[in-house]
């Protein structure tokens, strides 16, 4: 029986040591399982391999119904940002310590791989943060965001103060080294760091925690992800906003960053039967006791 | 124009100095406003106020548009946990410092309930928690939560150790003085003396917060309300179990605790205009900076 | 050259698996190295070993100058809290995960103890808290305790008030599940679950941690050992005292536990090259990069 | 009778409304008090005041007895920085709201004057933090500091990556945004922001807090103010360096900040009876209960 998935994007980005190898193994594979592959530009570009047809990300969007990501979970999280609008599936195989997404494992994956291929599978939605930077009532940046979106403090400038509003009522006035915006994916990145919770990926919400607040009780918030929150920069010099690490430096006074859902959710494929509170266990170490 | 609400149960167990004299005076406005007046049995016998007619809860529910809370916080979720079943909406009027759901100054009452009563108001519902404990497949004790569920150590012995699972499934075992699972409601209550995060009352969620847990990463976590938590007393001496301080003591190792969303919401009315982070604000002593 | 210490006393209360030829063992080995042996009471009674003379802890306070400690954290705390006044230096042998006291490895134990017992060691001196209970200005309690002293709410009933004090100065009001009083050696304890900071041995103070307090401003505290704290329950129900899990239950309002600094240290005795850091790192799970 | 102190420098270097006033009124009460009134040079320009004898901060280090501060606590710290070589005590007087150690208010300041300038007033010492950065060996640049040094990330840059040892020891490598090396007097301010604990004057020791750790484990550790504190930059782009919020931008991985205790003490005089503990209750607005 052939793969449900025809055709199936190849994706690795990093020319880590034995990366070139590995694709080219699961390359292999895919065809034996009937798939026809291409291969992501950037990573044909790194890895010099040139059997296989040669696709830029949009083209992969329109061709494909799966990406086979090999890497780790910041590998995942940027392909996943640009596939999302195409609604194109993602696996991840990660040759390393295993990834919050990136779950299956290089040593396994032909045993994990062929059932999923077959349509047995979980799939774990992730909606994803639009978010802009308007500045005099002008859109002057945009960007679209998986784990968070961050407003700085200046390098070595004391506070920020920025004032927070979701559907146009004020929340806070918030004073602290910077605020983050997190999806339920970066529930578990920067925002547990400053004191966020972990919020489980089925919660249609976002966290608001502040870094570092001047007001002891400005404790981490959940908002609803239907509404608009708008951050409005009022003080602090040379401030920034991090979109998933890409960043708009040049804020001024005024400014406000308004994150709303996308439109889009990124669709994670994992095997039948594995868990998110696995995952959550291995990587925080959790005890997990006589169980 | 005569009041959208007919029949109106004014209730105000506490028999707080000046209570009786504030009940009347409602009263009094309630009638010249068109509404029927029922007094709340408790209410009755404390105050000593027999002008009007006498209902229990459950004649409440089933006769009365409106409930008319005159106390706290705890004694409209003590009301509000009651009258779910019957829908029968509460507006909360506050004699002291104003709470997160009884919002109304006393001062002001008859300004603010005067457009409510004809139909301007803004509809806050609330979900509760559906629990029970269960003993070797039996259920041996039942009871709804607005607030929290809490499971506890006993008094000077220990940690408690914990196995929590969500729809079956294992999430952790955590050794802790307790575990607090709270909703929205309950998040700025004990949830957020132990670290939890606030959580807006639209979130479709409860956190799970450790109290002093043994192992550091275990932070709390937000998981969605549609589905059923199921908390295992593994070891520890003399465990127990609040609900909303509604309490079961008898714990034994291998009982289940077992938290759904209840079929039922408390519909809270506030007035127009009424805005929960104003609350918070208020209620957290954020600082509303230049705002 | 024979040992430094002559009498040296082997303890290890509990009836571990191996427990009683591993004592055999390390017997053996101070014999041969020159030293006089004899075996804590209950560690005879409990292993069956006859082959020594048998001592219980006031005659090896007496007349030993080493204490060997077969065991975990746990046993060294309370052999150490009895053997402080006499000024008999403790060395901890561990058979299973090491501890932050019990060091060294009962598989390297030989080539380790050789160099300590030739007078090559580390001495890490702790003081200890002497604390009472005082009820009508008389004192109806009192105990010994070298990690903490821990004010409880009772079992399933709210939050417990206590007034602070430090040499008659009022401190605070708290209103929370609990307060911790910790050393520094009680600083890795329950303590760091309640949120305390890592205090060093060489620091001269007590951190005080209230457990999920009210106010979320109610930070811990690191106050000096050379004053006194009071703690007065104001109000809740129930209400215990533990001292290193040694409990008082029968606390009433208005009794004050007071803590001062023990006239006497515990001397533990570490190999040369030891380092607080290194156990910390290992046993917190610090990543130790680069490094 | 006349006053202890005979030469008053006074200082109050902001152009504050009605500082002019203000420091006028003092001097005329201090004169009447039998004192020799100096005015520090920048206090003089900014106020435009010229009826006294001007001096720059180092000759009020050599001829004055007494500083006393109007303004607030950073004015009373800048200056205190400055004058602790020379052992000069300082007093605060603070016309908005009172500071942590500017505790005397404006409109009280002659009754609580007069008894300190007699003699009776209680001496509160504070330890400073001398610190350096060394690059290759060489001292490349160091400051004072009474607050904190604060190792931190660049602006919109990722983490940094630090390696911190004590008196040469290895105490752990750290992931964050930053780290802040807090004296007991800067454990009230950014510190405590992230998470550090409350440390009073007494304690000979600083807070090591990290700010948003990578590792949920890496716990604020408080260590004696006795060794020497060095921060390594292992990695990170752009970290700079702050002393008090004096910054030094330009640091390399390799460099290292050295931080030990300074030679001298700032000499805060509050009134008798003035209590750390009520301005800690008054600043962190603890419910003061039932006393």
């Amino acid at each position: 029986m052939s793969s449900k998935f025809r055709h199936v994007a190849l994706i690795g980005k990093y020319q880590a040591q034995g990366s070139r190898s590995a694709l080219e193994d699961i390359a292999r594979f895919l065809i034996e399982q009937g798939c026809d592959i291409a291969l992501e530009k950037d990573t044909a570009q790194n890895t010099g391999i040139t059997a296989h047809s040669i696709l830029d990300v949009a083209q992969i969007g329109k061709q494909c119904d799966l990406g086979l990501v090999v890497g780790g979970d910041g590998t995942m999280l940027g392909i996943g940002r640009q596939l999302a609008q195409f609604g194109v599936p993602l696996v991840g195989i990660n040759q390393g310590r295993l990834g919050f997404i990136t779950d299956i494992a290089f040593d396994d994956y032909q045993t994990t791989l062929t059932p999923m291929l077959h349509g047995n599978y979980q799939e774990d939605p992730r909606w994803m943060m639009q978010a802009e930077v308007v500045r005099g009532g002008q859109s002057v940046f945009h960007a679209t965001a998986m784990n968070d979106v961050v407003v700085n403090r200046g390098a070595s400038a004391g506070m920020v103060e920025l004032r927070v509003e979701i559907d146009g009522r004020f929340v806070a006035n918030q004073r602290a080294d910077g605020l983050i915006i997190a999806s339920p994916t970066g529930s578990t990145a920067y925002a547990l760091s400053a004191g966020g919770p972990l919020i489980h990926p089925s919660i249609g919400g976002w966290v608001l925690a502040p870094i570092a607040p001047h007001t002891l009780s400005n404790r981490p918030i959940v908002l609803s992800d239907k509404g608009e929150i708008a951050i409005e920069i009022v003080a602090g010099r040379d401030p920034s906003v991090n979109f998933d690490m890409q960043t708009f430096a040049s804020l001024r006074h005024g400014d406000r960053i308004i994150v709303r859902r996308s439109a889009h959710q990124v669709r994670f494929l994992h095997p039948v039967g594995w868990s998110y509170f696995d995952t959550l266990r291995k990587k925080l170490h959790w005890n997990e006791g006589v169980a």
